[in-house]
């Protein structure tokens, strides 16, 4: 990963501002031969739009992906199919409401990339936050659609929140047949009312509250990673991490693993089917940064929305003190709509380990 | 970040086993004209180094540290100093006691690489982890120390342990000062004779512990990082939890901002000294992935150090199911020699930030 | 360089294929603050287009470029200026004739990467050479007009033609200041008119010509490149390789040097003002890989257009044997047309070696 | 390439100087399970050593390399063997004669990297050129000999040396039998005489020769190579004029496609065997930056060796105007021992095209 560019031979570019004419991206070093359609990449797209419930932002994006670059529709092959050279996406901006930025073009929104980005830069797209808004994250998405296909349907990818505010849920209850089926992706069917109640007070409040997602992959073979600076929980970490607002990256049994002795850290086998049968999983399915042939996990702590109605202390980029007050149309809880763009870094980690791992072993 | 290289412009390349004749790395990109010895190296791995106290592994390594290139000694400028050409280092394995393998040659070792190892290449040097042993981490800590020449004095990076088992320190009792001399990098003097007493119990029963460590950096200016995949604390995330035994990364408030509000959250400002002034700093140092010129702080969780005397149940390359005692002088909580580590790595993360900042900003 | 980027801290991705909806670049790393309109890249972009005299392809390609990211137009500032992120440039391709692509797609024309890319990736857009197309082109141009940005207007690049077929130019009568009153980039006045007849058979006698290509940068300071593999002839070797139809790339003297006694190819030095005065450039301004401060002058040999109305003998997917003529509006010399190119290429390669040499050395 | 380091997936990092205790190399990425011993590798390192002939330095150079990781002999596979991990290859420096280095210290040779480094670095190792010396090539052959491992024995790289001064030698004549039994790498039997002489000559008159050396590697399967900047072509030019004091490149017919027409540069096909059958390999094995199953055949202009008795004027560090004689066991015409340097590089390249290729096609 370098400026934004993510990969190695699986390559990912993106590119674009909050309310600039579009934003995209480029998927570089894909393997040749594969389906991909602009459906199926929407359908990820769709999964991440605002404006599916009341507890995500209202602002109206299509979000409407085009293929610019890098599939034929070849009609020997029955296409339309990768080519194996850079598959170019993008997407229009639609909703840039013409508005007065005077407001937010000088004051530092606490919490935003604003002054980082004034210190670093010394000039900076203020509308919107620019290139450090969370649009950039649907371009992502759109890889991750491609690096889904580079997985093949034997790997599956989902995603969950697992805890909004102070509520966490119940493991035990765990469902993934509930995920889809309410607007938080939760799993655990008992805590969707706690957190409706949470969030619409919030909400009411002009607050915002943080969230945390878990991601799991299954069909991961054992032996995708590399020793040392290109393990592959090393490489999810610097991934989830580089997404909007997160703060903190856990694989398997993550922070808890700090309380564990030794024997209740160890995830033991037996044998198994031509392979060891790990009796758990608090490794999270990577020892030694190589997958183990268990499920990937990964957890992501997501902070509250930094653009809230409550007025919040700050400065102005000539040194002023302001308070400052974000009106628009703001998620009140930014981790739900992480959930398809966690997945998708999750996605985009594996399709570069894998071409990698074949690179190097020819396996 | 790739392989066994780290960094973009700061890039180091470790190589080395546990048991081969040496191990070492190649600092490439290193800025010429800084002043390097290696007693200033060797400071650095002598804090990581075992036998210091009876909390770490007593194996006897010296590891003294060998420049074999881009260090000249120039009459002209009063060297040693830095050439700007590849600078490489050599740490000879002196402790390698020839001992019998063949018991752990074809068992894996569970929380060890040994399965992945063998699942990915299909052949392993199995004396002491070879390339997956924490023995590797004294590379990082030789290059962490050229790190902090490229930082220069004006920037301080220490690292302390805050919890170890379930026992984690009074943050209000922090006192930067007793750090050094306490044999757990404990920063909190009520804390010591507890985890005495906890790791004492841990290793006579056989069994390890884990750990929490905190890395802080002070004097760290604003506009190091870059957006979306180079952000700091994205690359933070991924060098940290490259460290051996670490399963979890957080950065400022990290998991706890969870359950913030957006108020609680929202690091405040007010105007300062020719910048913002912050009222809190659960950033972390980072926003947008750029640093705002606070402290940048990072904590990791380290699980408890596989290699434990008691029996856990495993299987041979074989498939046949045995179980697994691991016999040696093993560190009961890794976490403490983590923190050399974790301070080396911080160091690397920035140094590489610092010159690819100055690269495109000319700042 | 990898796949489809260029470039370490200055980075360009091109993607697009030639009858796809578009093409273009995403440049990243762009130091912020330079002032880059449309206007201005589309000035080199004109350079490079099609149907400027009767010895280019006469296809009609208005090559008009947008920017979609990474400039902003601030009224503080009184951009339109470059804001540090990625710069995203598109060029809509207008000129796609609907014709029928039975003929070619699948049979191999010589001299094209058809029987290459097939081998490769098993698939291929085959319309007009699809991602090998030289239309790729105009995404480099488009790159290299930001790329002089970087290098600010103390470094001139200007290329010209020096050889087209068998005539070379007089080098004692190079003149400047002719190259952009003659079709041809011809800096020999005398030359203009041979070159014109060889032309207007070549093309009358369905075949093509080759060329040789010259490229200068001046003002470039001492002690940009790095050594060994960051080598500035390296790397302006590969970039130069990677222009379609190059076969040969030579710095300086070139293959000439390999005749010269040890004496006759010494650029000897004598006291200058504040640098050595150097009295030959056999080196081309780079020693070691590092720039001398002397003009950087780099020569490039083009392979005759492969696409040629005369029959030659190929096969098809199936092994079957067929000739092939190629119809359509090809150059004669597509060498004419890299000149603009190869310049841009020059200004991507320094522009990558500024910024790096100033993130290692700060000046 | 960037800085010290060659190659993507397979990596090689070189360090050291002319004068330090050691140089070597880390190879990275290679696959597991290859047999590599110290007695293979040492094989080309001899080809390349000093004092062989009098046409070459009469330094001593055992050159002999340690394998200091990543090669494993284990008794259950019959090792050693690659274990995938970082190789670590170190050759001592042995031959480091205890002189005054006064003279040159402060005095810039002519054609040297001198005054360069110290332009860009403001110090530097002076002694015998430090890092910008040829020595540095050994670590490139030693990796070469990996890098050959990788590829296999279906593929065989040679190289020859086909012009010394401005004696070219008779491709007609050329004889792969003969090129081991001369101290030229020389492929035709009949300039064996003249070069002799002519080198003599040089030699005597205190002067040097430059030379052309050709390397060939067939059984290069077709499909290696990516589009645009990861041209087979552009790295193979990149990769060869990173050698020192490479001065040109050339694929194919290279400069002298320039003057064909487009009917002599096609390489027309007929049925094979499975492939296309070529009737001529002007593009040398190469079509839009892929291979195409022909040998890969490139030539390389290498200046004459700018160390020589004669005085050449140059000045010193302090811009005093001096005149230069450089002393010593140099060799009269570098371009023979840059012939297994040579075929290094093409290893390298192809063992990184190889992986490459693999990862993203699985073929």
């Amino acid at each position: 990963m370098s400026h934004n560019t993510y990969g190695h031979l699986f390559r990912v570019t993106t590119w674009g501002e909050s309310h600039g004419p579009a934003l995209g991206c480029v998927v570089d070093g894909c393997p040749p031969g594969l389906p991909l359609t602009e459906a199926f990449i929407q359908g990820f797209l769709d999964k991440r739009r605002p404006g599916t419930s009341r507890f995500v932002t209202q602002r109206q994006e299509p979000d409407a992906v085009k293929i610019l670059s890098g599939v034929f529709e070849d009609d020997r092959t029955g296409g339309p199919v990768t080519t194996g050279t850079p598959i170019s996406l993008m997407i229009e901006n639609t909703d840039q409401r013409s508005k007065d930025y005077g407001e937010i073009r000088d004051r530092y929104r606490p919490g935003h990339a604003d002054y980082s980005y004034d210190a670093k830069y010394g000039v900076r797209d203020y509308r919107g936050g620019g290139r450090s808004s969370a649009r950039e994250t649907a371009a992502r998405v759109a890889a991750g659609a491609v690096a889904r296909r580079v997985l093949g349907d034997g790997i599956m990818i989902r995603g969950a929140v697992v805890q909004i505010g102070p509520h966490a849920i119940d493991r035990e209850a765990w469902d993934w047949a509930i995920v889809e089926d309410n607007p938080f992706w939760c799993p655990d069917a008992g805590m969707v009312a706690t957190w409706e109640a949470f969030l619409d007070e919030t909400r009411k409040a002009g607050s915002s509250a943080g969230a945390i997602v878990e991601v799991q992959a299954s069909g991961v073979p054992a032996g995708w990673g590399a020793p040392v600076y290109g393990k592959l929980d090393g490489e999810l970490a610097g991934a989830m991490m580089s997404i909007n607002a997160v703060k903190g990256v856990e694989i398997g049994a993550g922070f808890a693993a700090a309380a564990f002795s030794g024997e209740q850290n160890a995830d033991e086998m037996r044998a198994g089917n031509g392979a060891p049968r790990f009796l758990s999983n608090n490794n999270g399915g990577v020892a030694g940064g190589i997958s183990t042939g268990q499920d990937v996990i990964v957890r992501i702590a997501i902070k509250p929305t930094s653009s809230i109605l409550n007025e919040v202390k700050s400065v102005t980029r000539d040194g002023e003190e302001v308070d400052v007050r974000t009106k628009g149309r703001h998620d009140p809880c930014v981790g739900i709509r992480a959930v398809p763009v966690a997945e998708a870094m999750m996605a985009c980690v594996l399709a570069d380990a894998k071409l990698r791992h074949r690179g190097q072993t020819g396996r």
